[in-house]
């Protein structure tokens, strides 16, 4: 190894512990283990500092967040423009430098991580939509798009089942860009990895169809660039580098699990600095001759997109048409009312699970890029996109993906598709099973992330397969989220409106859809975008009672509205698929769907109460489901917990006695 | 093979199918191909059809849950009390045989199971309360507890991540006395495994700590007894006995996904029955020689209590005290008052995650069998037991567990001891990674099982780790969960309240802690139970405005009715630590804490406002978070995002203003 390349490292390890030692907040031990084989890493990945953007750079992926002292110190020092100051102010309000790596607050970083396992499900997408967009526009030795995928991960990533499933599914796929290097300590927060992680990491993912090369010393430089020429060299398999560290390398705290997430101390970072030789440096102080070392490194890494741009630059003449679509599906801007006009809503009553299938077919015929699996559930999503191939190792160009039934690390993947760019992209599993996906969920609504998701089976309209099956406080669960737009719609033009929001708004979305069928009513096209709207209205001014729902009930409101008529109250009904979309019309359109000074207002959902308060405060009512459901027929179901027509007249009516 | 044994086989065959087609819903496939491996697993396990609650039994999951069809005709024909009516209203409302097994609906049902890999999970933990009793109680050669567990599991559940992370504890664990038996048909719904498992399960399994165990011919009842009693003799490693079979085996659609998920139809059940020879069987009908051959093995498994009575008579002779306190632990039962008159608060301010570890420790010296831990957050989460040991392979009466970083299947395999019995068990992490155990968490629900979830670093008071693990969405999403009670202690008092009613109430509990001291306030011990209680009343009768807060933010409501003060206005505060039982209070109760003729409400909460309109209504206001947090220090945080005394008093006293 070169003494300078040794003095870099050094660099990575004092700065980084500097950084959490100012914020007197963060992860040191990580940084300290794992700086040689991280710094290797972004000598060796064909990467390009002054534009970090480049279409064809390796990706790289901190599974393991809480390092993220590593990363900023690693970006400080490639000039990727994190500064001193930058580092200077980790952990502080607004900064460059969060406690975990944002990937809309950081040139280079390529993802946000922090919850573990995510990462290396990313990493597994990124490999993914490398290997699809490769295998759909490579031409004749003119690979414009090629390059690798690297995550590095701790145990605690290798702990948890997302990365179980998603190194099944890479093996599976044969990601063979895919590298992953294991900072392999022993030690979590409670202590030697021996208490609760005595697994053969390497054997399971030898099982799992991937190589897995060990470094035996993870200061050595030397090893770890073999051990990634090793892993690059094998297009067949994805690779697990195993690397021996010390947690908390050169600190007094060295290999133990107090390293790990707190500062060193002022004496801790004394006596790192002077096990590295480095007592003379000043805090966030890059020694000259490293800082030369680290310019010429760039210097040299900042060539790749020139080479690229050759190749670029001949794909472009030889197939133009090619190119554009490359770079216009790269880009992904989409105009909603341009897709609104190509898609049809469906005429026949149906399922809306069914609708759905028939949107997803029909973007998947306008959009060339429009992807997506489900959770092993096709046939009862209605996700299976007609003509358009199965992905697989072989047929990298398939459109369809089969992820298994791993709910937790298909979200993850279509998080990473979504990220490396090109594709517009969506998944799919029973509506009560998004609980097996909830962080990664979480993961799209934080980064923004368009990832569509399609969750039928929606209520106790699942039926006979009974309450395990049955989702009851999911509409709650995911209208609580953050960024995250939950359409329930009522009808198939409702679900045109639910897709087009989907694909062409910020963040992601979740189209929930019911497995029975919905009895459609007529309106305008286009009104499922504002999230609520008049369906049909009373006949006097102020209606007497105003009734409101989603997705199937709107056809109970429907008939209940009928009922209270021969009851001499005139209800005016509200379709509401989209709450989120709601709530965010002018003032004055809501006030025209729901006059305050309207107090007789009933909600009806088959889901929890708690999203519809808000709706009909404290003076209204609601039929809504605050208990598990059973296992039976579901049309007995909704008899039994009062989804009829006569109970919301009823209720409808009562409502509309106690506001007199 | 035994001829009648055959001919058993392939009635529970029949039965099953027959049952799916009566209900014209379910799932034949793995009972027809599964039916040699559950038949001859009943044969041999220890168990007492007479008794299905006997201590000592073999404990049986069907992890496979949509396999139900399969259990039902087990337990029919195994003398369980499920009759030829009872399969006969499968996935009918309120029936013994219900969709997906269900524990507290059919005897000989030891768990709730469909949503996947959850079962192998529960029966982790089963082994695991198994493995602790044990060590506990046996002496001398007197095993008074010394039973295996079992689990039946497909492709689907080995697919899940859960799976993974629950075999890795068994292994690390040495649970040697659990066995997993893996149907292993290449079929998913999707169509063949290669699709999207190709790993090698078995050898994943070594390298996770298991004996694997092949069967290459799932028909072969003897193979298959052999294999079992391999798995029996290995009491170092938990095993995995892989049996090949053929799913939908004996119908026209075998080796087909179309045979999984719904019926064979008419003709289907006619080829099957004159496939295995008994197309003169009537429907529901048992051949003669099978009931009598049935009858014969009923009555020697039904010996087995017989046999143990034997051991706990001399057990009980010798080990009086001991035998009392394991039967009175298995019985579980405990008087709240008694409790709370056991554990005093804390004096000092502190964060509530202090507060709960005082009291979860205090518990832990008041109930010996009160156990627990952590995903690897023991420190952090301040659930660390003192002096209670570390639960080993080698100690086995440690009461501390690590779970390892393994939200997911931590909280099934604590439904597991739950069930087993013996047990009060308690698991914890940080609140923002509930997200990944959350259908564990509802799986308790659904049970009505007393697990306590300890989730620590509540809001964004979590402070620089930012946004990836700053819960806001997660109260919202506990909170619509039915059967669970989410409390979020403002103080000490109320986290022993918190704990109490866990431990003495029905279903599970959250309770919900900050990472930040938080002031504490006088009032009577106790209020916590009622869910909400006036902190600091009024000093008019009927207040100006009535402020509503749990857990860190009842301190600033505090401070801002002070400041209210100051502007003449005269406020309520309620502190509401646990919005379920406040519901559940008389209607009295609730109105004398909010009189519904004062309409200027204002809740005041770190997470969703979505919880809060229930009580604020229409005219109230709500101080709540509803978007992601920041990476800062938590003070700044609370100040930007408006959870200061200031702020409140602002809002409250324009609510006021409104509300004229």
């Amino acid at each position: 190894m070169d003494k300078l390349q040794q003095q870099a490292i050094s660099t990575v390890r004092v700065l980084a512990a500097e950084t959490v030692e100012r914020a007197n907040s963060g992860h040191p031990g990580m940084p300290l283990g794992a700086a040689p084989m991280a710094f290797t890493l972004f000598e060796n990945m064909t990467h390009c500092p002054k534009n970090p953007d480049f279409i064809n750079r390796d990706r790289f992926v901190l599974s393991a967040g809480h390092g993220s002292a590593l990363l900023y110190t690693l970006l400080h020092l490639f000039g990727y423009g994190v500064t001193k100051e930058d580092l200077m102010s980790f952990r502080q309000l607004r900064s460059k430098t969060p406690g975990h790596p944002e990937c809309d607050r950081t040139p280079g970083v390529e993802t946000s991580t922090g919850p573990l396992g995510q990462g290396v499900a990313n990493a597994v997408g990124f490999a993914l939509a490398e290997s699809m967009l490769a295998a759909k526009y490579n031409r004749d030795g003119l690979d414009i798009i090629d390059h690798y995928t690297y995550a590095l991960c701790g145990d605690g990533c290798l702990m948890e089942g997302i990365e179980s499933e998603a190194a099944s599914l890479a093996g599976t796929w044969k990601l063979g860009k895919l590298i992953v290097l294991y900072d392999s300590n022993g030690i979590t927060i409670e202590g030697s990895t021996d208490k609760a992680f005595t697994e053969d990491v390497a054997r399971r993912h030898e099982a799992q169809g991937w190589q897995v090369i060990r470094v035996t010393n993870g200061e050595d430089a030397d090893a770890i660039e073999a051990a990634i020429r090793l892993a690059k060299d094998d297009r067949e398999r994805p690779s697990l580098i195993v690397v021996k560290t010390t947690i908390g390398f050169g600190s007094p705290k060295a290999g133990t699990a107090d390293s790990h997430g707190a500062p060193l101390g002022a004496e801790g970072v004394k006596a790192l600095k002077a096990n590295l030789g480095m007592e003379k440096t000043k805090p966030f102080e890059t020694p000259v001759d490293v800082q030369k070392y680290m310019a010429a490194t760039v210097d040299r890494l900042n060539k790749a997109e020139g080479e690229w741009n050759k190749i670029a630059k001949a794909y472009k003449a030889k197939y133009p048409e090619l190119y554009d679509a490359l770079m216009s599906e790269l880009k992904g801007k989409l105009s909603a009312e341009e897709l609104s006009a190509k898609i049809s809503p469906s005429e026949k009553d149906d399922a809306s699970r069914s609708y759905s299938g028939n949107v997803l077919n029909a973007l998947a015929d306008v959009l060339p890029n429009f992807i997506g699996g489900s959770a092993d559930l096709a046939p009862s999503n209605k996700t299976y996109l007609k003509g358009k191939g199965d992905y697989s190792a072989i047929e990298r160009t398939g459109r369809n993906i089969s992820f298994g039934i791993r709910e937790h690390a298909m979200a993850a993947i279509c998080n990473g598709v979504k990220l490396h760019g090109g594709f517009n992209v969506f998944c799919g599993t029973f509506f009560v099973f998004s609980d097996y996906m909830k962080n990664a969920m979480r993961m799209s609504a934080i980064m923004g992330l368009p990832v569509t998701y399609v969750l039928t089976h929606d209520s106790i309209g699942v039926g006979e397969d009974g309450p395990t099956h049955q989702p009851v406080e999911h509409l709650a669960a995911l209208r609580s989220m953050p960024n995250m737009k939950v359409f329930r719609p009522a009808d198939s033009s409702e679900t045109v409106d639910a897709y087009v929001s989907a694909l062409t708004g910020k963040g992601p979305t979740a189209v929930i859809c019911s497995r029975q069928t919905l009895k459609q009513y007529p309106h305008e096209r286009g009104e499922g975008f504002k999230g609520g709207y008049i369906l049909a209205d009373s006949e006097k001014e102020i209606p007497d009672v105003i009734l409101m729902a989603s997705g199937s009930e709107v056809g109970t409101i429907m008939q209940a509205r009928e009922m209270l008529k021969g009851m001499n109250i005139d209800a005016r009904v509200v379709s509401m698929p989209c709450l989120e979309l709601f709530d965010v019309q002018p003032a004055k359109y809501r006030e025209s769907v729901l006059p305050s000074t309207v107090r007789a207002r009933v909600a009806v959902e088959a889901g929890s109460s708690q999203c519809w308060y808000k709706y009909i405060g404290l003076d209204g009512a609601c039929v809504c489901m605050d208990g598990f459901g059973s296992s039976a027929p579901a049309n007995k179901l909704f008899e039994i917990y009062g989804f009829t027509a006569e109970n919301v007249a009823k209720v409808a009516a009562k409502t509309v006695k106690n506001n007199r």
